[in-house]
């Protein structure tokens, strides 16, 4: 090591940390991976979370003895209700959301495709979808291609590169024809966590609705729906709510919405009596009327088994690591990667960011390929960003500062520097 | 048993239609079930495909090492090819049509939503969408969804409720202005199959594009779709092709259109370069196109598994033992339920009806919840309609000619009358 401008924390430091951590005993939760020996450092929790134990349990059972043995008759006792049962967890562990307002089902895009259909048809008098044009890219798609569908504008806003939405950025497109505002809770690139509360309000003062994409946020990031009023909202499972690779989505209207929503997509799941086989569609009351298709089961039952183990830890203790671990992570960005020409592209604050941190340096794609084969997993983002995910129920202190010490002796090597 | 009009197969008869079938061997290649010992005879295989045994290795194997151990990386060199290798597979096992034109992906209502989208696009200039008002319920809500969407009529064409669509039926209703002929290939109530050739050449004489859905012929009926000149196509994989409950389905595009479709739910799944985060939108040049949000792992191999014993057994093979199988169940039916009021509404020629079959009786719905309580598991479809799937790579002669033993016994005690 060489020495730097800001004190690096130690080793022991960050053995400490894990020591005092109060959700240290949900790593064993998890298969930690034999063949994963490998991995030295998995910081990709963001993109996909590990595999909890349980859920290979839940596989094998719900597999051999619910589809191998009981096969059509599981449909009538157990699986029928698991995409409402599945989003009522998902609604009280990680999105403050009383029951019967979410279900999952679906992936974000055709979720998200529903949500705006359903959320612009509560506006139908009005012309403008505003959005921001930072966003994931499937949000952004669906946002052109809904707007376009139903005659309507797509306002877009500029957030800052290593930022995200405001309040103070969106005022002066919260005009009086906006009929949807459509965000990200927490960006998918810097990782800024949007003020949900303030910026709904502000939605609702200029008489729109706001849809939120809670992708990046759901399981580390307090969302508090209910409380903050919003309208409809959905995201993906497979990230901190460790649900598995392209587990369904969710979807969540509010109740006082729900009478009067009118969604896309009407299949035979979201009837109000799915297997009557009537002539006319008739919506469900509730929240079902939502879903379209035949529910996907062997993706729902690893959602429920991923989403239970943050209900166990809290989503309070959850943030709080969140927050512990980036922060030391951003300390020995400080220490050892600015030297090396790295910035930091994620809010300073912690409590302005998710758990993922966003490193920009020129040479990223390079940096990130070689520390994954070192066996330090991130991601590189286009076009200079190493992504790293800190996962609350799966990653340690002591993975976060090896990572970083690799991640400095790498980047190094690549630019003839000395770390 | 008593004495009957017609002479009824004995159960000798069925012992050596199993002697001599030869895809008997494939039986063993499904879970038959310890729990479920006290299920005498599966005839809902039309619902839900019994359990390949390569299934629970194989799941096993995706979630404790690829998802497990690998985690992203799985992304990289597996998953992320997932949809289109199924769907290839399914193209060759099952529909006839060339790699290149199916993905797997979704539910059914939404790859219909897409499909019929994609369909009316073609055709923007024209008005009308027909289809059939005795279709699957999803069919039906999603053609009239569609057709207001895009400020589309749909014409209704009314087949016998024991048979289905002809083209001498839709005839009338082929006129100048259709865009979209949606129709299903093989009827989920009678089981006719419709001549998917003579209507998709009627459709395209009158300028339309043909969207077959093929949930009930798919794996069970050989489907031809290329040699048919099919425009789009969608069906569901856990029927026939025995890829789990609520697994993803498929979407067939034919390759003269892909360069020109536009779906409706663009997603980072349909892009050009997912992984590119590109600004703007740009359409896979392939069937890709057709995808939108993150494959869900999970339900693409346990497709991939179920149709690989399609793929080994041979569509025709399939196809002759369907037949029968239908033909032993008509004629114990013929012998032993007519004389209790029973009638067939299905075809009696067994080129002319799919996998299952349908028998009418006024006391169905207890008729079919006895059976199912004394093992016998079939479906009751409202209002007089008990529904046996005989899937041909599971199902037995001897399983036919006990459900029907039992079937007449049941019905004999719940109405009174000498079985």
């Amino acid at each position: 090591m060489t020495t730097t401008d800001v004190a690096a924390p130690t080793r022991a430091e960050a053995e400490a940390l894990d020591r005092g951590d109060p959700l240290a005993r949900f790593r064993e939760r998890f298969v930690l991976g034999t063949a994963g020996a490998d991995v030295v450092a998995y910081l990709d929790g963001n993109s996909l979370g590990r595999l909890p134990r349980a859920t290979v349990a839940r596989m094998q059972q719900v597999v051999e003895h619910e589809w191998g043995n009981r096969l059509i008759r599981s449909w009538d006792d157990t699986w029928v209700r698991l995409p409402r049962q599945v989003g009522d967890l998902i609604g009280s562990a990680a999105l403050g959301a009383a029951p019967g307002q979410v279900v999952v089902a679906d992936s974000t895009s055709v979720c998200l495709f529903k949500a705006l259909h359903a959320a612009a048809g509560l506006r139908s008098e009005r012309s403008v979808i505003v959005a921001a044009d930072t966003d994931f890219p499937t949000d952004r798609y669906v946002v052109e291609a809904v707007a376009d569908q139903r005659g309507l504008r797509v306002r877009w806003v500029s957030p800052p590169a290593d930022g995200g939405v405001d309040a103070a950025l969106l005022e002066p497109a919260l005009l009086n024809d906006v009929a949807v505002v459509a965000l990200s809770h927490v960006d998918y690139r810097s990782a800024q966590v949007a003020d949900l509360a303030a910026i709904t309000a502000a939605a609702h003062a200029a008489g729109a609705v706001a849809v939120w994409d809670l992708s990046h946020s759901a399981g580390s990031v307090p969302v508090g729906l209910d409380a903050a009023g919003v309208d409809l909202a959905v995201g993906c499972t497979y990230k901190y709510l460790n649900g598995g690779p392209g587990g369904p989505a969710y979807i969540y209207a509010a109740s006082r919405h729900q009478s009067g929503l009118a969604q896309p997509v009407p299949g035979w799941f979201g009837a109000a009596d799915v297997f009557a086989m009537a002539p006319a569609y008739h919506a469900a009351a509730g929240i079902e009327r939502m879903l379209s298709g035949t529910p996907a089961v062997l993706g729902l039952v690893a959602v429920e088994e991923g989403v239970r183990l943050v209900a166990e830890a809290g989503i309070d203790a959850i943030r709080a690591k969140a927050m512990a671990l980036t922060d030391l992570a951003v300390r020995l960005a400080d220490a050892w990667l600015a030297p090396l020409g790295v910035s930091l592209a994620s809010p300073r604050d912690a409590t302005a960011r998710g758990a993922h941190l966003v490193l920009r340096h020129p040479e990223a794609r390079r940096w990130s390929e070689q520390l994954a084969a070192d066996g330090v997993v991130g991601d590189f983002r286009n076009p200079d960003l190493w992504r790293v995910g800190l996962s609350p129920l799966t990653t340690t202190y002591v993975e976060v500062w090896t990572a970083m010490d690799i991640a400095r002796s790498v980047l190094a090597d690549l630019t003839g520097r000395p770390a």
